[in-house]
């Protein structure tokens, strides 16, 4: 089953290449950004402005290939990639939080920005803590690396 | 700039339709349901079991149309759609956290599931709330209503 979708914008951010860039919002703290959101797109926006964060979903449009196992960033074994955030996975779909600074006409000022520049924007969704059903988190691999992801950077082996 | 991506698998619940539903993972805590991944994604799947919960992203195959305001289940005035998780957005990609129960080759058990019967699975990815820079969160024109998601279900106006 095929399913076709479009950019509604693009993502942009200070990292040109994915070399370097931090692995995770939590990594990415006060990095600012832009979304330049399709001007046609402009009432869609209404009302957002009230969200102090937003998680936006993004065409990861480096990955140029598709792997099923990967080691991660922050490791030296190989993981599945489905609990990795690895961009080259079956459906190369990003997803991140960011926070909202301010809307104005079409363009998002926006922080903690952990995505390449030119980063086609496939949708834009509000963060709502509190309607998530979450509590008792466990992380797996990553609880080990945990302290680790503010200061680990990536490099090219996604693209 | 159109990208294609391709099912990986299909969500199982009990909502038949979207009518009725819950509108929010939260008002759906203890809901269950299962994901039947394609059996060539099972590698990808290896160390997803430590993460109890998970992100799924799936595709809205019910929304019909495409609107850029819509009246939330939750409101009685229109909202931007960017504002919002109504499926009938520019880029019908549906976004859900959920608790993870086990993992048995390509068959994921899954709780806290507000997504309808038959829906095709784009991503999972692994929870880490950690990892998420998100203090002070502001939910905008949902703070009023936060109360009623729990008793509030869905209807058929987003098909």
């Amino acid at each position: 089953m095929k399913i076709e979708y479009s950019a509604i914008g693009t993502i942009h951010s200070p990292f040109k290449t994915p070399h370097g860039m931090p692995i995770q919002p939590s990594a990415a703290i006060g990095v600012k950004g832009r979304i330049n959101l399709d001007k046609k797109y402009i009432p869609a926006l209404s009302d957002l402005d009230g969200f102090s964060h937003i998680y936006i979903l993004y065409h990861f449009h480096l990955a140029a290939t598709q792997k099923l196992k990967v080691i991660p960033f922050l490791d030296v074994d190989e993981r599945g990639i489905f609990s990795t955030r690895a961009p080259i996975r079956p459906n190369t779909i990003g997803l991140s939080v960011v926070k909202l600074v301010s809307i104005k006409e079409n363009i998002l000022s926006i922080e903690n920005v952990d995505v390449v520049d030119g980063t086609p924007l496939l949708d834009i969704k509000p963060y709502i803590q509190d309607m998530e059903a979450v509590e008792n988190v466990r992380i797996g691999w990553l609880e080990k690396f945990k302290n680790n992801v503010h200061s680990k950077k990536a490099d090219d082996r996604f693209i």
